[in-house]
């Protein structure tokens, strides 16, 4: 699949400039940029295992942290530099959504069918579920409840603040994990896993750098163009920008890397699910668009960390229902079932919002 | 006590029919059709039991699991042909916190009075934990927050939408439960006490077949013309459609089984409590309160699936605190205290509101 | 530090009472009171605590529950007395956001600077994590939610009768704890520390007794002059009714024993920390503010347990991030600055809003 996917970018970028030149129609250059975007983020994604790899963990576990959602940051700026505040806020809550209910609902239940039990570290799962109650139920909560009856000014210092301490707490649990609590409260096979990834990297350090930074121009590319085709496809399909956020753009980023996650279930990693599920949420939301909001500082319009309520309300059911299936450190078809469900639910309300 | 609510229905009957011949006082019909109902529950249920022995497992738990709450769906669909669409909702709300708090809450504590530690299945609460809240907080909460300014006919779609995936939900459930991982996650007591339980049907397979249809008949008869005094008993003591949904409707068609948990409580067979109060609350929740949004299609008014504000955070603060005292996989009387606590708390919410 | 603050509280008070003979300016008197306070505080509390020992377990386990926070309700009485509900109200908040967030967060913290893993007792952190959801989201959530539609009567009504049912089941925890499972679910730790303590009270008991009526009587004073600076301070600072209440008052009544639990932490003697963090939290929400709102029923104008919603949304993630992280009877020092985050995020929030 890997091959398919290079392939793909390969031809995608072109195909997606000669659009751009001939001026396609916006709904058919919308799903090339979409399947472009696809291809990308997956060479970018190996790309930066490849690398990682080559440089050793410390300098690698960073460049995952950093690059991981490079595609995400990429899209987001270019949205945000569109003026489409809502979409950008949507495109998050629709990555974590995906992550938390789509790609571990998958992983579980495919992994399900083949094993009984499918099991995790325990102690990784509670600290990660600690994680996502901060990040999703404290750090985005608040400023909604806060800011009804707040100024613009005040909701985008107290945006600004927090994110800062979102940034900051991310660092230290990248210290924690990686410093000072190194396989303290790992599992095993993750331990054992990144022993035999480190064996292969795809490609060589100079050639992944290539690589990296052609992809990732292209990646800049081909979202500048994406989103502004957002209205048009809108309008054509009757879907509200929150539905194109939440259902589409916050897909795309992740799609490559959400069938990896079920590939792994597939052979009963699961800290490698939980890793991508779990880890990835809290990398979006502690990093990725902490530094966004950052960022729109030096833009006009800003934007504040304020979801809309049916956003919220989505990310934190998801996580109390994620927390409550994962702290067991044990996972099921039935698990992957509820996850998938709770996800289809999200999806009809969004669509008819 | 099953023989006097034998004798109960079999009186209850005839004498709810000459006071509808003879219109006696509508608050005075009121209770005799309550304390006939209750009756008619105990009958129904123990003929379900009956039945579902001499029918074997697979088809008992068929059995169980459809018409465990025959007499919650009649009441409801006789409130639902009155037009009462707001009652039936609050029965169901009634329903599971009735289940979730005054059933657990009561078997905790008068278990908790004779043995100071009573212990039940760790995963099986679990699993129970993680669907109730995807029943609960996702599947109802999503309507309420996203069909604020959507419109009836939307609201009523994304209503069916969220039904049909409970429902299924709820048959994999059954199926995880039955067949794929049976036994997987069961504590020991409740594999030994449903072998107990088959050696012993109360009635005969024809017979109890007999009793199960006249009794559905006669519950069908009653509800019918209990649904019409609400107006007057609600309008004579100053009760809102509300309190009588939650606190009058949505326990008489548990009453019985209620009495039953609580017995089990004092006999230390812990896994059938949680079964009564947790297994009932999702059957409701997944199962009777979903077909019957979905049959309200063929009426009018259709009954979309959007609980009060109250109601809300009156099932999900339910369902935070009973995951939070059973996941530990322990019951003692302080536990049992605070769920009558809670229930009460909410008792004085809803006589006010 | 004990005997600095001995000596602060000997110098404070008749600082207090000079300055308010010679009218000196609010905002100095307003950091005279609070430090005054703070030292009086401390004061109080060692006084019960050399009481307790010398009276024995069970009237000592009393006096910690009834005087553990005296110096928070002397100042919530003033308060209430001068009208001051909103501040009231906010300091209860402040001291559960405070214990819960502050307190644990720096406990664990700077315990985990020491300790690679703090371990203190699951079953009695599962318990604490239980009554937390009890008392902040049932019992502080439902007022809000329910009264929205009232009439100030009934609100009233409710709350009082919630308060009765906190105050219950207050006295209920106690006779669990100490009478029917006394150790049943305690850590090691607990027990050792408490022989311990036992055998040094500070001081005799007719000393103890003089000095915890001088201090209380001095609290009194300074609490009943501090009242009257709030507005002056506000205005002068730009601070909000809410924040003062938070983020001030609700600090004062605890700062000494606060500075204990973070030593106990230090002294990696977990169980004490919980107890300050988590105990102290209860017996404020269940038995301080109930007996308040009680109280308040003999004023004008009346407290009832109605909090603002970012007060609501504040203790309810506070209490969902506190037991994630707790019940797995495991700290860090990651834990603690997850805590320390969620706290400034709320205080930036409480400054703004």
């Amino acid at each position: 699949m890997n091959r398919a996917l290079t392939i793909l970018s390969i031809i995608g970028v072109p195909v997606s400039v000669a659009g751009v030149i001939f001026q396609w129609p916006a709904v058919m250059m919308f799903i090339i940029y979409c399947l472009t975007i696809i291809a990308l983020a997956s060479v970018i994604g190996r790309g930066t295992d490849s690398l990682a790899i080559v440089m050793g963990p410390r300098i690698g576990g960073l460049l995952n942290a950093t690059f991981g959602n490079a595609v995400e940051l990429i899209i987001s700026f270019f949205s945000l530099k569109a003026g489409l505040i809502n979409i950008v806020l949507a495109s998050f809550t629709g990555s974590i959504l995906g992550n938390l209910l789509l790609v571990a609902g998958l992983s579980f239940f495919v992994g399900g069918l083949k094993y009984k039990r499918q099991s995790f570290a325990v102690q990784q799962a509670r600290h990660n579920a600690g994680l996502l109650i901060f990040a999703v139920i404290v750090a985005f909560v608040m400023p909604v409840v806060f800011t009804e009856t707040m100024n613009k000014q005040d909701t985008m210092v107290m945006s600004a603040g927090i994110s800062i301490i979102l940034i900051l707490l991310y660092m230290a649990a990248m210290l924690f994990k990686f410093v000072t609590h190194r396989g303290v409260y790992q599992g095993k096979d993750n331990a054992e896993e990144s022993k035999k990834e480190e064996e292969t990297p795809e490609w060589g350090k100079v050639k992944a750098m290539i690589i990296l930074a052609t992809a990732t121009i292209a990646v800049a590319y081909v979202s500048d163009h994406l989103v502004d085709t957002f209205e048009v496809v809108g309008a054509k399909f009757g879907l509200s920008e929150l539905f194109i956020g939440v259902m589409i753009v916050g897909i795309i980023g992740n799609a490559a890397e959400h069938v990896s996650a079920v590939y792994m279930a597939y052979k009963n990693k699961m800290e490698a699910v939980m890793e991508i599920a779990v880890g990835s949420t809290l990398q979006v939301a502690m990093f990725v668009l902490p530094v966004l909001v950052l960022l729109s500082l030096l833009f006009s319009p800003r934007m504040p960390l304020t979801f809309t309520m049916p956003e919220l309300v989505g990310m934190v059911t998801a996580v109390l229902l994620i927390n409550m299936l994962s702290t067991d450190g044990d996972s099921n078809w039935f698990d992957g079932a509820v996850l998938l469900g709770a996800y289809i639910i999200m999806g009809i309300g969004f669509y008819f919002v």
